[in-house]
C-alpha cells in the first residue's frame, strides 16, 4: 500500500540574472556588472499539491523586477539592491512571506571614460534574507586565489596505519578563498565595509607564518572579527590548491623550492566560522 | 580595540578523490568509477588557534585510507563504501567526532569483457554521516536531464505590475533533476533502492500533466516516498531548463510548437521536501 | 613612422545557437537537440577598412535562418541540415563566397511517447564547407569515452637522460574520442553511415590489443577507412586519460590492477589521419 | 572487401603540464605560472602500424623535462622557455623531425615579497613550431574581455527575408580577445613585445567608434602591424558578447542605454588575419 507524502521546505526562483547597469550620466561611465537569485518562500502549498498557480508570482516577473529596479533605484551597492528587492517581494506580494536575494557583482577596470577590461578579480557577493519582520545581511566574496611561496609548514600532525605525508617545514600554501560574513546592521558603506573585510583577509593570510591552513584560516577570520566591526561571523571556505615539490635528483638536479607541478584533484577542503565575542553562531543557510 | 573571536563550527578532510576499481576476479571485468569527498569534525581547536597539528589526521591519509579501502573491501554499493569509511574515521581517530563521507559514482556501459563506454548518465552520489551514535545515509543523484515535448501548461498565476509573462496551454518542460533521499535504516539493498527510486522519479515526470514545475516536483517525490519504503524524505532541486517557441511569423511560418530556442541563463529554480507522513524534516545539511 | 596593414583571411558568423526541434505530426514525438554555429567569408574588405555594412549579412539574420529553416526544412539529418544552410547562404547573398555549418547533435533517451532523458553519450557533429562550386562534408564526433581495463601495455620506448617511466605490460587504456571524418560524396544515408563508423570506432578499439595508444589510434582509423566505404578520411584526437595504480604496498596490501588513481593534468595527447588508399590528404582546416 | 589504409599528418605529446616556478634567489620572491603543452612529430611510423615503439619518446619523459628544464634554465620569457624546448626535441631525438611547444602563462598580482593574488587577467600564451630548420614563434593572449559604453554602433547592413534587426546608433560593444602574433625574429625582449601588443589591442579597441565588431577587429590589428615592429601577422578571434537593452516600457520606465540583459548564447564571433604590408599570410596551423 502506498504511503502518504507532505510537503516539506520549499522555495522557488529564477537564477542568474545577467544584469549590467551602465550609469551614464556623466561623460566618464560607471559598470555594475551582477548576477542576481532570487528565493521566494510562503504560501505555496497549493500550487505544489492540486498545480492552482493564484499565490505564484512567475520567475520571469522577478527577472523583469531586477531589470525594473536597476533602472529605477540604481545598484550603487549590492547589498542595498538585495534588501531593496527582498522587501519589495516580501511586502507586496501577500503569499510571498520569506525573500532571499543574492546578488553577485563581477569587476571591471577602466580604460578610458567608457572603455573597460574585465578585471578577473574575485568575485563579490551580497545575500539578504528577509521574512517581513526580520533581515539578514551577509556579504562575501568568492575566487580569490592567495598564494604564499614560502612561510608555511606542515609538521606534527597525527599518523595512522595509512599514512605515508612527510613533514614539510616550507611548502607553498595556495588558496581560492570563498567567505560569507553576516553583517550586524542592515544599514552601511557597504563598499567600505567590503574593502575592508578584503584587506583583513589578504593581509592575515600574507603576514601569518602558517603551521596549517586552519590555523591560517583562523587568522583571517579572526582578522576580519577584530577589524571590521559591523561583522558578527564570518565563515570561510578553503581549498588547499596542491603544489608539490618535483623530485629532479633523478636529473641530477636540486629543487630548493623552486619547481612545483600543481595538482587539480584531490584538494584538501577546510571550513570554519569565525564569530565575534559575544556573537551567536548562524544556525540559517549559509 | 580590537574584538576577541572565537571558532565556530568547522571541518576539514580531501575532497574530490578520484578512484577507479576495476574488479577482475572473472574474465568480465566490472568497473566501480567513484569520486569521494571526506570531511572530519572534532577535537580541532588547538590547530585553529595555535597550529597545533597533534589531532589532525592529514587529508592525504584520508586519501590513502579511501584507496586502501577500496582494495581490502571493494565498493560494491558506494552507501556501504560510505558508511565504512565514516565509522574508521570516527572509530579510530581519538579526535574525530563526526565524519561526512560522500561518494559520487560515474555510469560505463559494457562494451566487451573488459571494454566500457562511459554512459554520460546520471551521477549516483551517497552521503553517510556518522557521528559515532547516530548514523544517516542519504543517496542522490544529479545531472538527471528530463524533458516533456508536451502536457505541461503554466496559466492562472499571480500578476502584478511588473508581470508581462503570457499565459501557456502547451510548453515544453525541461529540467536537470538533483535529487537527495534520506533512508530510515543504515542496511539496504541499495542498488535496487536506487533504482526503484530513480524509476519512480522518471515516471511520475513522464506520467504527470504539469501544471507548474511545482506540482511536477512535488508530484516526483510523493512517488518516490509512496513506492520506496525505506526513503522517509526526498529533497529536489529542479532547474527550469527554458525552451522557448521562436517567433516564426516575421517569416511567414507557423510554429506549432515545433521550434524551440533553448536558454542558459536566467532559469527558474525549484526546490522542495517531500516527507514521508509521520517522518520529521531533517533540519542537517543537504 | 607607422608600416601599413592589410586584410588578410577573415570569415564571421553566429555560434552556438541552440535549436530544440520536436516533430510531432505523430502521437510519439522525436528531438533533435541541436547547436548550429555559422561561419560565412567573402567580399567582406569594405566592412573591415571603412566600417561599411552593406555586404554584411547580420549574425542575427543567420540565426533566424536556422531556426526558420528547422521549421520548413526539418533536420532529420545533420548533413543535410547543414549542407542546405551552406548553400542557401552562398546562393542568396551576393557578398558570400564560402560558407561553413557545423551542427553538433545531442542525444535523448526515449522514456515515453513525449518524454525523454539526455542520454550523455557522445555529441555526433556535421561540418559542410561549400563555396559555391565545391562541397565538403565532415561527420564526426567527440566525448566518447572509451576504455579497457586490460589488453593495454607500453615498452620498448625511446628513452633519454630524463625518462624515468616504467615499462608496464598491463594498464588501463581509457581515452575520449573525438573523430571527424571526410565524405567522398554529398548524398547518403548519413545515420547509417553514423552508426557504422561508430561501430568501427568502439570495435576496434575493444578488440585491438594495444602497445600504444597510437597504435589503437591507427586500428581505428583504420577500421573506419576499412568498413564504411564512403569515408576518404578520419582525423582522430585521442587524450591519454590517464590512470595510476596506486601503491598500496605501505598499507601492506597489494595491487593487481585494482585500484587506479584517476588524474586530470597533464595528459598525453596523440593526434593523427588516417586515410583509405589513394585519398588526397585534406589540407583544409579541421 | 576492405580497403588499405595509410597513416598521414600525425603529432603526440603531453598537454597541459601544469608548472609553478619561484624565483627566490632574493627575499621578494617572482612567480611564474606555467600551462605547458608539448606535440612531437616525425619517424613515428612503425608505432601507428606495428606498435614498435622504439622512436617514441614517452610523454612522461617530456613532462620531466619541462620541470627540468624550468629549473635549469628558469622561466623568465615564455617564448624562449618554448624556443629551448623544442629546440631540445628536435636536437637531441632522432625521430623528432618537428616540435611545437605552447606555453600558457598566468598573472599573479603582488601583496609582499612572499604573497600573491591570481589577477584574473588575460592569460598570455607563447607558441614555437621548429623543425630543424625553420623556426616560427607566435605570441598571443586569451580571455581579454573589454567592453565599450558606447561608440558603437550597426547600421547599413545587408538583409534578406530572414532579417528581422533593427539598426542600431548606439549600443554596448563587448569582446573577449584571442589574439596571436607572428614575430619575424628568434630574438626580443618579449615581455616588451607582449606589454606592447596588449596595449595597442586595448587602446585600438577603446578609441575606435565602431561600425561593427569587423571593422574595430581590424583597426585593433592594424594598430598592432603599425607599431609593433617585429610583428608580421596578428590574427583575431573575438566573439560578440551581446548586451541587449531591456524593453522597460511595460513598466513606464525608459531605458537610455542603461540597463543591458547579457546573454550567453549564441554569440556573434568575428575572425580575421591582419598583416603588415609586405608580409606573407602564414598557411600554418594557429
Amino acid at each position: 500500500m502506498d504511503r502518504q507524502a507532505r510537503l516539506g521546505d520549499n522555495q522557488y526562483g529564477k537564477a542568474e540574472i545577467r544584469v549590467m547597469k551602465v550609469d551614464r550620466d556623466r561623460p566618464r561611465h560607471v559598470l555594475h556588472d551582477l548576477t542576481v537569485d532570487v528565493a521566494l518562500a510562503g504560501d505555496m502549498d497549493a500550487v505544489h499539491l492540486t498545480g492552482d498557480n493564484s499565490t505564484v508570482l512567475p520567475t520571469d516577473t522577478q527577472k523583469n523586477t531586477v531589470y525594473a529596479f536597476a533602472r529605477e533605484h540604481g545598484v550603487e551597492q549590492v547589498e542595498d539592491f538585495a534588501l531593496l528587492l527582498a522587501r519589495h517581494f516580501v511586502g507586496t506580494v501577500d503569499s510571498v512571506h520569506r525573500a532571499t536575494v543574492t546578488v553577485h557583482e563581477h569587476h571591471w577596470e577602466r580604460l578610458a571614460d567608457h572603455s573597460f577590461a574585465r578585471s578577473g578579480r574575485e568575485t563579490r557577493t551580497a545575500t539578504v534574507a528577509h521574512d517581513g519582520t526580520g533581515t539578514t545581511i551577509r556579504s562575501g566574496l568568492r575566487d580569490l586565489v592567495l598564494l604564499n611561496s614560502t612561510g608555511s609548514e606542515f609538521q606534527g600532525f597525527a599518523t595512522d596505519d595509512y599514512t605515508t605525508l612527510a613533514e614539510t617545514d616550507d611548502r607553498i600554501l595556495c588558496t581560492s578563498v570563498e567567505a560569507r560574513w553576516r553583517h550586524g546592521e542592515t544599514q552601511a558603506d557597504w563598499r567600505a565595509s567590503y574593502d575592508a573585510v578584503r584587506s583583513a583577509l589578504t593581509t592575515a593570510f600574507a603576514d601569518t607564518y602558517s603551521r596549517s591552513l586552519q590555523q591560517t584560516l583562523y587568522a583571517m577570520g579572526a582578522r576580519v572579527v577584530a577589524t571590521c566591526h559591523g561583522v558578527s561571523e564570518v565563515r570561510l571556505r578553503l581549498p588547499n590548491v596542491h603544489h608539490f615539490l618535483v623530485d629532479l635528483e633523478p636529473f641530477e638536479l636540486d629543487n630548493p623550492g623552486e619547481v612545483f607541478h600543481v595538482d587539480d584533484r584531490p584538494y584538501g577542503l577546510i571550513e570554519a566560522s569565525v564569530l565575534a565575542d559575544g556573537a551567536t553562531a548562524d544556525a540559517g543557510a549559509w
